[in-house]
């Protein structure tokens, strides 16, 4: 049977949509960060990276990258086996612990990525709690998304950052039903922010258990970086916090944090946790360097926060329209797949800028957009190129300069 | 509400059952395996391990070790994003093709395990393919069965290892059905390794695609460390390859291999490859070398081969029952989780022997065992070490001599 037929009929429908992802192959270069080499035809050699969710730049931070080298010299390069079967390391236990301070948690759990965390802790809780109801915003990711359905608990979506919906849907639910309420504090997209004080208060009115997703958030926002719930001071109020280690801590890896009791729970049965290998423990290293440093030093957060606002400042100056919120994230809106492909092609090879289209799935058909990610390591030179390239672009092609 | 409570009431059903996990906090010593330095109570500084799935000691190779540090310096310590967004490196593509070239395969593409390659992979190929129904061998590791549910096609499990009812389960299906035979060459909990030829015969027959896992057979079997489809020559004739990194390779992450319009189709419309940050590329790096050793190096599996032998040996010749197999996994079978716990205790408080307890659900209840895997560079003395432990043990404990 020729199966290639019936991969290819699929990958056809993708390219006639628009829809079909060409990776961009790079490398970064350590110490010139944004700076990365690109490796694909028509392109320059050396590219500005405008889309990294290494929000900070913490990927080559010399003490991060010291503490790696040395975890490797020390341990070696991998873990060597499941947390349960031999791949607990000491490196594992001392990230846990860090987490769990970040948070002013009890204790936290380590997986490989923020997705497995979500995906396994929501399939988890939904699949083993008696009678639960998992109360998912509408616009949660698709790691929420995959767990709650993997896990056959009962879904009730509630609009989008929308306290009073979520009121309602928790009143119509019978009073047995052990409710957790889903939601994100930076949702990725639109970089908008929910109001958690607003959606705690509503779900502690119910006796409902909160699970929040800070994977834009942690590192970022709060004094010592433990996220929007810890700004608010609302960190306590919520049951579970998730979060990763792959965006401003710049390694890779994903984790909650809890009760004691919650995260055993968690350990004790979550499939996507128990029959997997551990991160190597040099990965949990230069996590945990990544966190201390961002618990104490603001610097880097503050100059990102300039950075953001002063490309926000050019883009209105030049009149390209971008969606306004309260975050780091900065997204211009194309609504097209073909015509957010062809831009982001012609900002790559006319003037080495790196930017990836955002196209479904991961945003609905119409809101494609390129989602720009300022850090402390963009320089006002390539703030103004990037600008200028966008309003050539924005006069050239004749789109509509009305705000999205 | 107090959520504890209803997480503390199933631990409390784990412990009474003698399932709870501890995890033994280890830190190994690179240069030093299978020595590695134990963190808990009551156990002796340092130990050897006697469980690892590095099963050929690459995680402390210096070459690999070289690799990885290398990439550190020149990439960073994180990829910076998902695979789409940023994350793809240079040393992800250059991985893919090392991996395609080891299973003699068009592509190959990269997860960040193999717990989420098995997962994503099948959920993708039975949620997307017209009319899918999975065969599935009743003893496939978790990720597989996790991944089958998730992709809520039509299942069909067959007994273990049994070709005979595979066709029959096979012939019994509609004309129409696109037909996917999941099954592994190694089964790691009993070692045993399929009829692979028989297997392929019979899919064939009835026009079903093969999905193989390789997990605990690459970089152990066939000339390359191309696994037990190399070593029996059908590679080229099954459908899908998936593999681990994080075993015999040392490392961590997970691949599927294949056409390129498969791997083409699971890159486009896998949540669980799209949705999640990169690997970093210094683990990609270290994960090729790895390979690209062993491709070439006979001396690791050689030198395993024969310490697998000789602990079978001395096993037999003091009456520990063991499960035979052809493979390189030795379970003693305790068939008890509490007396499966005690004697892991024993063996690591009083002679600084770790084996983790392998219990359910790893494991079926009443099957629970230590389960030991001999490497490369584990001593004539360790194997006696740990044989006139199990000896003093078995006569103390009085266990059943019989052979399991």
């Amino acid at each position: 049977m020729d199966f290639d037929t019936l991969f290819n009929a699929q990958l056809d429908t993708l390219k006639k949509e628009g829809n079909y992802r060409i990776f961009a192959e790079l490398e970064r270069n350590c110490g010139a960060f944004p700076r990365a080499r690109c490796h694909d035809v028509d392109t320059p050699d050396e590219v500005t990276v405008w889309c990294s969710n290494d929000y900070l730049g913490m990927g080559q931070h010399p003490k991060v990258i010291a503490a790696m080298k040395t975890a490797i010299d020390s341990c070696g390069v991998g873990a060597g086996g499941t947390r349960n079967i031999s791949g607990t390391n000491h490196e594992h236990k001392l990230l846990e612990r860090e987490l769990a301070d970040l948070h002013g948690k009890d204790d936290a759990l380590l997986f490989t990525s923020g997705y497995v965390s979500n995906w396994a802790a929501l399939s988890t809780l939904g699949s083993r709690l008696p009678d639960a109801v998992i109360l998912s915003d509408e616009l949660n990711h698709a790691s929420m998304i995959e767990g709650i359905r993997h896990s056959r608990a009962d879904k009730v979506i509630w609009r989008h950052n929308d306290p009073e919906d979520l009121d309602r849907r928790l009143a119509a639910l019978p009073s047995n039903a052990t409710k957790i309420v889903a939601f994100e504090s930076v949702y990725s997209m639109d970089g908008d922010i929910c109001p958690m004080k607003e959606i705690v208060e509503v779900a502690e009115k119910h006796g409902a258990m909160t699970y929040l997703d800070e994977v834009h958030a942690v590192g970022l926002y709060g004094p010592r970086g433990g996220g929007i719930s810890e700004r608010e001071g609302l960190a306590d109020r919520i049951t579970l916090i998730e979060g990763t280690l792959g965006k401003a801590y710049g390694v890779v890896g994903g984790y909650v944090s809890g009760s004691r009791a919650m995260c055993d729970f968690i350990r004790s049965f979550a499939s996507g946790f128990i029959f997997t290998t551990a991160l190597p423990p040099a990965v949990a290293a230069a996590a945990r360097t990544s966190i201390a440093h961002l618990k104490d030093s603001q610097a880097e957060r503050l100059r990102q926060r300039d950075r953001v606002a002063t490309l926000r400042q050019r883009l209105d100056q030049l009149g390209i329209p971008h969606l306004h919120n309260d975050s780091h994230i900065i997204p211009v809106m194309i609504k097209d797949p073909v015509k957010c492909r062809q831009l982001a092609d012609i900002l790559m090879q006319d003037y080495g800028i790196y930017v990836q289209p955002i196209n479904y799935p991961t945003v609905p058909k119409g809101t494609e957009r390129l989602r720009f990610t300022p850090g402390p390591l963009h320089s006002d030179a390539d703030i103004e190129h990037l600008a200028q390239a966008l309003s050539t672009l924005w006069r050239r092609c004749a789109i509509s300069h009305a705000v999205a």
